[in-house]
């Protein structure tokens, strides 16, 4: 979640900031100011608030009226509560798509305020700023849950379409509500219970044991209103930080965790929904650090998870998109952690690596046009918020420094929310890296982070060669020689199917996840490990039969070829590795320019060879080319 | 290029069009009225035009004097003469970056407006205000050609950054200058020579013959200011319809070209460049129609390709990027067409598709900041340019039902210039579709074109099964059934090495360029096929030893697996083409999540056949099994 001053300005201080060139609109009850734009200010005496917009500003027709001719994507203006990064994303989607955003928020230069159609300054909290807001728009949304959900459900039924619905932010607005709400749904939640007093509380305490989590009902993100009591007798201090027990409290059982997920789920109005890839989140001091997508986590993990997210998605009312965050816990338990109702910072990196991103898909949903592919048209990338390190100069100093080195780095882009103020902490920015690999953005995010020689940069292999026994290094090493030559990480080591079966199963079943693409496996005799490997993974096995004495390698290579249906080895050459590692290289480049680049002139290298010594020989004659080059 | 009206409006017209709060400033030579935004609208009495802007806007430090801190990228504010959809699509990328952008174009919503930090309406090819312009920009550029480029010349003698730099603009405004200065550059060109009169078009009509393209040395664009005669005697109206010889005319001599290219190159301030992907661009009455990134063209041409440009590019001055539109011709020669010295059409794509998007790379460039990685991160993409297909209210309705069929299509981003006028062939919007092989974005765009029944559809394979006689059919469909249940396009043919080499030949060697991943070969007895085919090309080819009488297919086997080093193959059991087919996925689906989900369950499935087997041998004793089950 961003973070934001959630206060109204008081009547004063919004006049202070509202342009003086557009005069208050004296005793009208105007807490909004309207910042309209391309600006046609207009010299005739000043007119209530809601006249003062421009003629494309005429409120939309109430849904279900035939609408007038479009003028491309949509003439439905949206109306945005909150204009922090989120709107400012949003607005930028809107903007390709020529749509037009107005943002509702009570700073002047708040982000979304450089690329929306219409800043209302205005706050997203008070029922008649809002209602005044709801006049210029087609539909409302929000990119905060800390808005006056209560004006909202009122103008629902005066029949404002408001998407997500009023009451699904009043539920995702009190935690505790939010937790009831799921659990009544049947979501799987670490257990909590509401404290009102401090026997509540210490009876919690003996329940679910300690560390105990406690946390305020409203108005908390990025783990502001969260506090952890180590022990009974931390309660009571913990209680007054969090402003008492009638702020509005609950407990949480503490939930170790593996990782944390998140899973954008979009609904559009007809009630279809689609499921983005499940991301790995990982927070620092609360707040979102990083943002893996997609997660390494196997396969059924992400089912379970994406199941959790969109059956919570599901228990909600009205269309746009959720990010629901989720803890994987270290028995393979995915339990519901919250729901933000709305673009989500765990989505950012939708925006370069998906073919919709969750803004466009945002709009798509609450506008009711189909939604977008939320896949991934790049393998991987991570996403890194750029947090204020320091307050002022010195904060924005470090900023550039890092968006410096992220310019640098091949498929970084860089996003600076232009924040007037620097503070430390606050999310100003954020770079997105995409890449044709885990291993690869990983790679360039530890650069982007100066962590080069902390470990974090081992090369995580795409290709692994292994074999039955040490004796078959000799053969293999030919392979290796060609992984090495064109520059293609991989593992080497000694797997045999007969003497370490347990070693041998576990390396096939976790080869995928491990991000390898290709194994190569040499083996000799009863040669079972390519096989064996193959029954095991989905991932391209390379067989490679190895000479024997006894039958010169021929029981390798049925051993190895002659496999059931159903699992197949790419069998090569008895002992030519060589070939196994060209033929890998092959399988990698399909996708990869660069690689596919690279074999070619490898192949055009060996025909070239060829002609040469064809040259030569020719030249030379076979006499004088047997002595000069066929040497024993 | 995209349309636009280049006259620049009067003084009148332009004030007509300034905002009404805001005065002329009397006497002061004034064409330019500045909309700034957030309009923080002064009440004190007008000022001279350059006092008007925002704080944030004083001019840029002289370039080397050391600069104040830097509030996120960039303090600099890009200046932009043109406000069109390439400044619009600049001013996105510059939003995302927190860079400041100030658009000078004459009309009052000219696309750019909605998204820029600052419009000034003037025009920019006037040179007072130009130069008013330039004093609120630390760097100055360009989304058009056509402007005062004498003026630029001017700013840059007083310090002032153009990016690219004034000489460069007008050697491309002057399209005969332009080919003057690449043909002394060395650069391929189509004959060409300047006409003044009658007589000397006539000269170079006998010279070059007929059709004769006839073009006019500026202001040209979209095909405007090209004419072509097709004899002697048209020679004088089609002079006449392009403005007569005193507007400056030229010849060039017809080039039946088998395909038009384009390779956007960008050069920073420090001179290295970067070269996007060549694509092709397909024109339909003068007009870019499609784009397709990358171009289905061989290797070697696109290295021929990208070299022309780099080198035309490399012979002007000044940073940004560059479109170079090319000519491939049917005899394998590239010659140069034209450049557009900015952002273009033909790089639209760049956005949705590749790691940096051509408007990013161009603010990197003019910026002096490292250039972006320009390869492409989706394999393939397709950009079809929306033009207005009738005026006014029908052309909206028009373009309104395409954008509908586009927010249908997996993968298909709709861009909205929300140009306030439609007009026929105007360029209102555009729709990329990027997708995981050329054949699916074409296959999306044949559907978004509803041209699903012109034959235009037919799949694009990804694998190919072939075998060397008919005879070995009732193996290899085997393979073909594996194919289509993981639903992939594949073709299957008859090659045979020995009864037809030059068929063989040809099509291993076409097999990368038309898209194919992954071969299946059949072949038995001497099996050549797979060897032969494996050297021609370097996508991965699965040999299948077919079972013969005489040696029960031993031979087959060992004449496919034994390959010399170099060349592999990857060789399954002898007539086990199902594990061929299956081979051919796992390939496939290396970098396809949705295939290696698939491929998963379909293991999954295998496993649980077998554990049911167990589960029903186990409880019926295997006496009854085998009665039941193991019938003949």
């Amino acid at each position: 979640m961003h973070a934001r001053l959630l206060s109204a300005p008081s009547r004063a201080s919004a006049a202070a900031t509202s342009s003086s060139s557009l005069p208050s609109a004296g005793d009208h009850p105007c807490r909004a100011s309207w910042k309209p734009r391309p600006s046609r200010t207009s010299t005739s005496p000043p007119r209530p608030l809601s006249l003062r917009a421009r003629a494309s500003m005429e409120p939309a027709p109430p849904e279900g009226q035939s609408d007038p001719p479009v003028h491309g994507v949509s003439n439905r203006v949206v109306g945005v509560l909150g204009g922090g990064q989120l709107g400012k994303m949003l607005c930028q989607a809107a903007s390709q798509m020529g749509i037009k955003v107005a943002i509702l928020d009570p700073l002047e230069n708040c982000p979304a305020s450089s690329v929306c159609h219409e800043h209302v300054i205005g706050s997203f909290d008070d029922g008649d700023t809002v209602r005044e807001f709801a006049k210029r728009c087609g539909v409302l949304t929000v990119e905060i849950e800390h808005v006056d959900a209560v004006t909202l459900e009122k103008l629902e039924k005066q029949g404002v379409v408001c998407e997500p619905k009023a009451s699904t932010i009043m539920i995702i607005q009190d935690k505790y509500r939010q937790k009831e709400h799921f659990s009544k749904f049947g979501i799987p939640l670490p257990d909590f219970v509401q404290v009102d007093n401090l026997s509540s509380i210490e009876k919690a305490g003996e329940m679910f044991g300690y560390p105990l989590m406690v946390k305020s009902k409203r108005l908390a993100y990025d783990g502001r209103g969260n506090a952890v009591a180590h022990n009974k007798r931390e309660l009571s201090s913990v209680v007054s930080s969090l402003g008492g027990f009638e702020h509005g409290l609950y407990v949480e059982r503490w939930t170790p965790f593996a990782k944390e997920l998140s899973v954008i789920v979009a609904r559009s109005r007809d009630g279809s929904t689609v499921c983005y890839p499940v991301v790995q989140t990982i927070h620092k001091d609360n707040i979102c650090h990083v943002v893996e997508a997609p997660a390494e986590i196997p396969e059924k993990m992400k089912t379970l998870a994406t199941g959790v997210a969109e059956k919570a998605v599901k228990s909600l009312e009205g269309a746009g998109v959720f990010a629901v965050e989720l803890f994987l816990t270290n028995d393979n338990q995915v339990l519901l952690n919250e729901v933000a109702p709305r673009p989500h910072n765990s989505g950012h990196q939708t925006i370069e690596a998906c073919y919709t991103s969750q803004y466009e898909q945002h709009l798509r949903a609450i506008l009711g046009f189909p939604l977008g592919d939320p896949s991934m048209k790049a393998p991987a990338a991570v996403m890194y918020n750029i947090l204020g390190e320091d307050e002022g100069e010195s904060g924005f100093v470090l900023a550039h420094q890092m968006i410096g080195r992220a310019l640098n780095i091949p498929g970084a882009s860089v996003h600076w929310y232009a924040k007037p103020e620097m503070r430390k902490q606050r999310k100003m920015g954020h770079i997105t890296i995409v890449g044709p690999s885990m291993f690869s953005v990983k790679a360039r995010l530890d650069k982007l982070l100066q962590r080069d020689n902390d470990g974090l940069t081992k090369v995580r292999p795409r290709a692994a060669i292994i074999m039955g026994s040490d004796s078959d290094l000799p053969v293999m090493k030919d392979a290796k020689e060609v992984l090495e030559k064109f520059n293609i990480p991989f593992e080497l080591t000694i797997v045999s199917a007969h003497r370490t079966p347990q070693r041998m199963y576990e390396y096939a079943l976790s080869a995928k996840e491990r991000g390898l693409e290709v194994i190569i496996a040499g083996a000799g005799g009863a040669a079972h490990l390519p096989g064996m490997v193959a029954s095991l993974t989905t991932v391209p096995v390379i067989g490679v039969p190895i000479w024997t004495k006894s039958l010169q390698g021929m029981d390798s290579l049925l051993s190895i070829v002659q496999m059931p249906k159903g699992i197949p080895v790419a069998t090569v050459a008895i002992g030519n590795a060589e070939n196994a590692g060209l033929l890998a290289v092959r399988m990698l480049a399909s996708r990869d320019p660069d690689l596919s680049d690279r074999m070619n002139k490898y192949q055009q290298n060996l025909e070239d060879s060829v002609l040469e010594k064809a040259r030569l020989l020719e030249e030379l004659g076979p006499d004088d080319y047997l002595k000069q080059y066929m040497k024993p």
